[in-house]
């Protein structure tokens, strides 16, 4: 029996599209680390002496070839998921190890388990472009920590600030993020706990969860987790934060790389077959296109913690895809800021010039203190104001008008603490 | 070159695997429908002189197997959306008629198109499967106009109502998704607009929307609406709709069906292979989960009407998926409601058992009206309240404490005015 | 006794403190409505014979004034809605009508039918809002219907299009907006089943609930709909329509407003006590912050309507804030709109400079096709790359490049449709 | 000046009114926590001998009374944010101080710090509540540890737990929570940057940062994070895993309380004016409806990470009032929970009762193991249907079919790990 066509293969998801994380999320990779699990829990039972080590070796065989995907979704709509049906074909193949499939086990211990090992496999490569991208954010930071830029705020230029600064924020929001899905990578745990959680069938034997841990490669819960569902949130909250992370990135990116600003450009900008000169920020559109999903993909894993009984009528159900599509999504991010960082194109030149734009009014804030140590703050501010207006309606120099004041018009010598604050940034370790 | 293997099956998605809505938004099904929508247009232009006939035949004579998906996902990452490659593609496969392919266009022109056509094809059976479902709760809502049961509110029994006006109640429900999705479903428009919506480049004459609209089998906007989200954010809100709408009778289902209530039963409940007895409302847990998740969706599209400039960056390719997403799990989740309404077992004498269970309490509104009138609202009320005490404490039945007083303990006689809303409910027409 | 000094003022919301919504929203607005349900329903038993007149209009001369705000809040909590509380008071000052209050009604009835009277009294001056803004930005439309100014995509100029064009976009966001809050606001109904729906305690006559409709003003629905959250959900998702359809306006302003960009300012922008040149985009600024809420608002909105029973343990508590925030927030937003609109200040001069930043890039589609038909695709393309090369890195103009060559570097009259477009849009009415 | 009387005072939130969190949150407690981070900078300014300590004591002792908030927020819309017009009140009222109040910062700074430090003062509570609620359910887990009573999953009975293990998990959610938040707590950083995060206008030295925190009781962040929203980001993920785990307590309890099942009942339930009789787990209720509400507010949150420029338009100001929202739903929660689980009352006989509804099927996974290991597993498994189906169908007792093989019905003897995981699940410390 063959499948109605309903394939996906990336077409709508240019961000995640051809990333290490579609390849360890896809329907393949699932299917194997349903497979790992239900080996891993034999193994586990051949350690402790209830089941023969041969069995597990031949389940163990046994590849995620030996099945047909498409069909395992038609059947699993009958019981409501994709083990009950797996079970069944993978007993069938193991022939005399058949019996040794799956004992004790229900469908929640392995889907759960190999969604874990999903996220695992996901989260490995992720957290390598996350330290890719912060480590070329550094560079960034440490090369402009005192290149002067405009400071923006609600979209006006409000003082100058340093692209270093900026940089320096991104990477703290990168390490941020990492250090987030490290925390989660490191305790993500199997699941056991057989129909209702209390082992029965399994020999009610906590030690066996233990083993379980150690053959699956995963941490050993306290409890079996059917209905506490700890790990599934926290990945959620730690791929939203991320998403987020790299959203800011993008965003900064998005406004920068504008016509009219032109301070940073992409590396490989995309292109268009009507208009030649076309150079789009394809890397931080997708990025920020992630960042808008994610978190209610979060909302929805967050959500399935309130969930009745030992296991939830569609609370766990309503867990799967968000929690795959977030991985993917998320590690599609980091893939493109990874590409995004290495790339980008910083142009001090446009800084310089944009300072200029207003005329000096981005230092009046100096101004607005000088002027005020002379004149006191209302003649101060009085004189300020009218300067201002010239400069913004008439384009009259904030330094002609303000001629025989104490006044520095240059942008670059109102930096603050920013080339300061850039050393102490790097000073945060990146990997831990 | 071929695809990771980040391929999804539908695995993880029991909801709507094997459903005409999987078919339908499939990235075949997505692939045919940007080229139904390239060939609409030079169909069109053909239509007003600007493009020989014969191009338009060849052009549509290419179907949607002479492409590659998983490469045209990875080319879609390089301009970020898959247009770019597809019109590439296209072109070269088109020979002579390549030069008239996607022709003063832009390449959010052909895919919001696309998407809408998509749209189009999943609500036609949703469509079906929403009346399908109404028309079999009609028939439940009549047989049972008067068939008492416990109406409960938080938790608790309340005073009886009927199974029928449950029925009637869904039905309300499943009419209003549909009037809500057909509504959207008439409107669902054509983008066109080229470069930045003006028509510039093809040819400057909005007579080409109509025509384009003509060949496409959609209506004709007002405006090009790139930026101008209305049919995606009204789809998403009516999808949520249908969702939740859909989600209110499995809640319901899921309720009734509890070992301890029973009231009703589904057709074909799953099983387990652990445990024999075990007859689990799986068609409800699937909608259930999907009730959870279509709404997190709906926020994101309804979110993505706040997008900046002609097109914007990451609002509209944040659109994508979900959008396919919230038509593929709305359509799983409207043929497993067909089902589930379809082979709904009803226990009518569960229900009556049940109503018993309150050794009579739950006529006990009916009971302070009876004894206010005979000894005042606060002499009433005490009595009440002691015989309350000793029903839920003791098991003392109402009708016991309360003899020598005017009192019907029988539920079936107190069902208001539930057959007469049931007759009122079913007088709504079902299709328009 | 006195509240714990949980007051909310409108501190932290500036884009709805102060607005009509925020009146009409306000707990005393809620504590009035909920009095004017009551009233309307003894009104209706009267209409009826089933209460004296002079009752209902003891009950109705009694104001919100009469209550403790805080105090009913804190009684709440024991039945967990403010409901129970408030009829307790209402009683007992209603002296010998007291009887006559609430009578068969359940809390329910009470709250959703007030709840709805708060929508229809924040819709009013909601609605009028978006006329306001509707008709001004048909001026705008038709005033710049030919003003150009560079089209955006991804962030970077395209080709040009005309603000009157993109003012005639959001008029008709604002008019589909306006479309679907009223046609939710025609169908507001009341709330009227007693315990569990079946009006067994109202006298089992579904006409008490039309005679309650035409005392409260409201609609009359075919079935209670304590459970079946239709009139919620659908005011859920106008409201996030209507908050994005503005939010498109406010992120438009955003962009057009940057310092390097300088299209567009408020009227009015907001100052900063310390930099005297600060003119920031303030109403767009908080327009975006509330079209980034309202969605989620909506999706708990939506979520609610999978609710088990006759009346949920949850999703029904769950809508009344949401629900109150949305209407508020979105009429702020509103009334913000209105104002923003209303003080545009637009810049032609600054859009005809901005089309000149690329060096004739701007027209390269134009020049695409101008130039193929001369020279043939490819060897216009080389041609035309080379073009783009020299102007974006060295700022040669294109028509310098292309002198020889029949080529219109004029920005101004490659505006394709946009100004025939907008004459199609401004022939859609506004009114109703 | 008066408010247009648009004042909350909780009537739509029972689950919140008249808590320790509402306090905490209220625009009065806001308004003081603007204030002392107003006097925190002068302090810390003093300390460096950058203002005069007598200003910082005065500054100190203006006290929120002396403020009207209904006119901050009016004059909040101007700027957009209610700092601006506090700073102008606060310096005329400060006399000769006034000249030292607000001397560098921006908004943002005194905002930002406002609101770490309504969250430290409403996770203090809060904090505490989450500790008495782990403390009761301890107790609950010890006493109950072997106390038999259904296993449930997708509503059915599946095979015996203990209450115990059902409240050791909920405990261990509880600690998992409190873990979080506690986490997010001590690293709730003061915010210090001036207009643009540069220090420019404070000295332009870092040092103040770590005065300013000592000052205010935050800690010192490395980096201004106007723009880097880790704080906020943590706190509406911590919090909605708050709510949501507490909300698996609800919904458990829900379902439990039901009248068919009637296993566990709060200790004051939620009474109706109308049904003597109703016993509403009306603490449950309010929970399970926070429980839907606040991953959709962290949802808003997540999603501001996603900032543009210095400071945004929009996002920053999207936060607010989610954050107090999040802050305060959550904090009522817990205060339920607490009441909740310390009024609980469990009925252990209706337990036993109910594990007997089955006929002995609740036990059928032991029998097909037991009669595997005599008959093989195809004719056990046959053996079993048939028992199954006679006991569903006909209730006749499994016991009774399965005669004179070897098959122990009894549920307490089938209980697996559970008291086992109870010992275990409570070695996990509760306070740290």
């Amino acid at each position: 029996m063959t499948s109605p066509d309903g394939t996906d293969f990336g077409l709508l998801s240019p961000g995640s599209a051809w990333s290490a994380a579609e390849a360890t999320t896809g329907d393949r990779a699932v299917l194997q680390a349903m497979l790992d699990a239900e080996t891993a829990l034999v193994r586990a039972q051949a350690s402790l002496g209830l089941a023969p080590a041969w069995a597990a070796d031949a389940i163990g065989a046994i590849g995620a070839d030996a099945f047909d995907p498409p069909d395992l979704a038609r059947r699993a709509r009958a019981g409501g998921n994709p083990v009950i049906p797996l079970v069944k074909d993978l007993t069938a193949l193991a022939g005399p190890a058949g019996e040794h499939v799956h004992r004790g086990a229900t469908s929640q211990d392995v889907l759960d388990t190999a969604l874990m090992l999903v996220a695992r496999r996901t989260l490995a490569p992720l957290l390598a472009d996350l330290d890719r991208t912060a480590e070329v954010l550094a560079g960034l930071a440490a090369g402009h920590r005192a290149t002067p830029m405009p400071g923006r705020t609600l979209t006006q230029h409000a003082v100058p600030t340093t692209f270093g600064l900026k940089a320096a924020g991104w990477r703290h929001l990168v390490l941020d993020a990492r250090d987030r899905l490290a925390a989660v990578d490191r305790t993500l745990p199997v699941q056991l706990g057989g129909a209702a959680g209390t082992l029965a069938a399994l020999g009610a034997d906590p030690r066996l969860i233990a083993a379980y841990a150690e053959q699956a490669g995963l941490a050993a819960p306290l409890l079996p987790w059917h209905a506490l569902r700890t790990p599934v949130a926290d990945l959620g909250a730690a791929l939203a934060f991320t998403a987020g992370a790299l959203g800011k990135i993008a965003a900064d990116v998005l406004v920068l790389a504008r016509t009219e600003i032109g301070e940073v450009a992409e590396g490989v900008p995309g292109g268009s077959s009507a208009m030649p000169h076309k150079s789009n920020p394809v890397r931080a559109t997708l990025i920020a296109a992630t960042a808008r999903r994610v978190p209610a993909l979060a909302a929805v894993l967050l959500g399935s913690l309130a969930a009745e009984d030992e296991r939830p009528a569609g609370a766990w159900h309503a867990e799967w895809q968000p929690l795959r599509e977030a991985l993917r999504l998320t590690g599609g991010a980091a893939r493109d800021a990874a590409q995004l960082a290495a790339g980008l194109v910083v142009h001090p030149d446009r800084m310089r010039a944009n300072l200029g734009l207003t005329h000096g009014l981005i230092v009046s804030e100096r101004a607005a203190a000088e002027l005020a140590a002379e004149l006191g703050r209302d003649e101060a501010r009085a004189l300020l104001d009218e300067a201002a207006r010239r400069a913004a309606a008439e384009g009259v120099p904030l330094a002609e008008t303000l001629a025989g004041h104490p006044f520095d018009p240059d942008p670059a010598t109102y930096l603050g603490a920013a080339p300061a604050l850039v050393d102490a940034a790097l000073t945060r370790e990146a990997a831990r």
